[in-house]
């Protein structure tokens, strides 16, 4: 029932870290891999080939807000996402369930599928598990995702389950509409919030229906770091060995090095862009601000151990004075350094795996990094 | 008196029109020439190697910017506008004086120079012709500004008689206070309004204390195109003939036509990177705003006859959907492609100019474009 064009190799494993490769009919993703987010059919600020040259094989779209603008309708006239957006390489697209529901725009939820309003306009949309796989059909994506409920955090035994239950009746319901399109991928999402028996039926149902990849949902909620990490201790191994696994919406870079060393092969966020277009920007000894008054007469690079054009080309005094001036070019400049930083980590993550030294390199990044925290400086 | 390393040779002329070629200590400039403007140190939302690859050779920075923010000392730490900004190629900078005046920062103006309080915190700067040479030299720009009095329009002849003489006082203060310094270039400005007898007056003071290139100042204020060429019937030609012939702040694609007509050299102008902020695009037909509704499904590119990269790699419909959703990624597209369109325009004038066709090169731009309506359509 899987895809043909679709695989999965595990080439290398270091204890439950596990180096891959994802054969796609648009070429291959290296895994552990890190999807840069281009939620509108653009990576915010930053020009594709900057995407690519960044080492990004794959890239993640919001089916929710393409579904409002431009419309599914007209992706599909351009030809779908890869010529309208100008990105040749694979596209995973959500299935646009997290955004109607985190964007507080629903408005009815019913065993069919969600009702909601634009956030942009009040027009009534419904998105059904049918609906959704329709949308990602006419967007044209690589990886499609399950439409699923993402159980919010706190939730009770009670609430998750019932959710989670709700989740894997939607996702034999996108297998079902999927159906077998040569050459794209189906990704089912296991739920079950923090709560291991729930994780493991939701597991066994997706098993028993059978996807391309599977995806670990509803972490990354605010359980914070130390819980998450507890599901991840668990959650993985009950997925199938020899399909990808995805934990979707992560994260700092200390969360991607855990979630790696716990056996999780994809990751997404809009960290690396959001925060380059707020003066954040990523270095190996953690990030800084740019927009502080020490970097004006500062004329090193962001990170001098980077070779991205950014550090090649620019002090970390310009990038200040961009922001002061609220000129684009610092949004573009710290976003394509940003998403170098993270896949010149991968590449270390993929790298370290290959050599069986992952725990080596995990121990000397988060040192390096700070440990856990993004905003130790 | 001159600056060795900086001088202009004219290869050839059609009527009035010249081709000529700029040599500077960073390389040569091909004349007519067009000058991105890079206000504060940056061409807005386009990287620096874009602005090469459109073809520009030389682009202009703002004093009085730059002054402010992040401020000449600050700059000259840096070692200068070309290292600050990653621009390697030619830099003019202008002397402040435009913007202290046009931005009503203006507090008091005397014979020795201006007073003005900064438009982003209100402190009180100063700015004379020998603290512009001052600033000019901490930017290290290639080509220097004399601090002037742009005359208002429209201004009776004695307000615009009394103005004039004020900035040719100044421009000898100017060119005493600049010395010799190797390799870098100053430039006078002529005034003197719509009043041929004025512009005659102001050519010959700037004749005799002689200068590196000359520029017409006083222009594109408000007084239109049609007085606008009429001054340009005469005001060229006042200037010392081996000289390069700098028309400030033009301007639309048929005002440059004109210009070069009436033998001006050189221009600069914010239009195609604003325009491109606010989804005006220059095409080879006239302009069009990609806000417009009609755009949404066409998938052609800007302009079919451009080879740019946006027109090569992206239709109409994507960057009205850019525009649309607020992307960054349009202002960029869109400026990177008038940038282009404009650096087109001037090969095509030189192009032209050399084969000895450039008035049926200007008879049939100008039928295309639609005249001098940036609007028409």
């Amino acid at each position: 029932m899987t895809t043909k064009a679709f695989h999965f190799e595990i080439l290398r494993q270091n204890g439950t870290a596990r180096l891959g490769l994802i054969h796609t009919r648009r070429g291959q993703i290296r895994t552990p891999a890190f999807m840069p987010v281009g939620t509108a059919a653009t990576v915010k600020a930053v020009k594709p080939e900057s995407v690519v040259s960044s080492g990004a094989e794959v890239i993640l779209c919001n089916t929710y807000h393409l579904m409002l603008r431009p419309g599914a309708q007209i992706v599909e006239e351009f030809g779908g996402l890869h010529p309208f957006m100008n990105w040749s390489r694979p596209i995973l697209t959500d299935s646009g369930g997290y955004q109607v529901m985190s964007l507080q725009a629903l408005r009815r939820m019913t065993e069919q599928g969600v009702e909601f309003r634009s956030h942009i306009d009040g027009s009534l949309y419904k998105l059904s598990p049918e609906t959704s796989m329709e949308i990602q059909r006419q967007l044209n994506s690589d990886i499609v995702m399950c439409l699923d409920e993402c159980t919010p955090y706190p939730s009770s035994f009670d609430v998750a389950k019932t959710s989670m239950e709700l989740s894997m009746r939607w996702a034999k319901r996108c297998r079902s509409s999927f159906g077998a399109p040569e050459g794209r991928a189906l990704f089912g999402i296991q739920q079950g919030s923090i709560y291991r028996d729930l994780r493991e039926e939701s597991a066994a149902e997706l098993r028993a229906i059978d996807f391309d990849g599977f995806a670990i949902g509803g972490l990354a909620v605010g359980e914070g770091q130390e819980r998450m990490f507890e599901v991840l201790d668990y959650a993985p191994s009950m997925l199938p060995t020899h399909k990808p696994r995805y934990l979707m919406g992560v994260g700092k870079p200390p969360d991607i090095i855990g979630a790696v060393r716990r056996g999780v092969d994809m990751f997404d966020c809009v960290l690396p862009t959001r925060s380059g277009r707020t003066a954040q920007a990523f270095t190996s000894k953690g990030s800084l601000n740019l927009k502080n008054a020490r970097f004006s007469r500062d004329q090193d690079a962001l990170d001098i151990s980077c070779a991205c054009p950014t550090c090649r080309s620019y002090s970390r005094g310009y990038l200040h004075h961009l922001f002061k001036c609220k000129e684009m070019l610092g949004a573009t400049l710290v976003s394509e350094h940003n998403l170098y930083f993270y896949q010149t980590m991968m590449a270390g993550i993929r790298d370290a795996i290959s050599k069986g030294q992952f725990e080596n390199f995990a121990d000397q990044f988060l040192h390096c990094y700070g440990e856990s925290n993004v905003d130790h400086q």
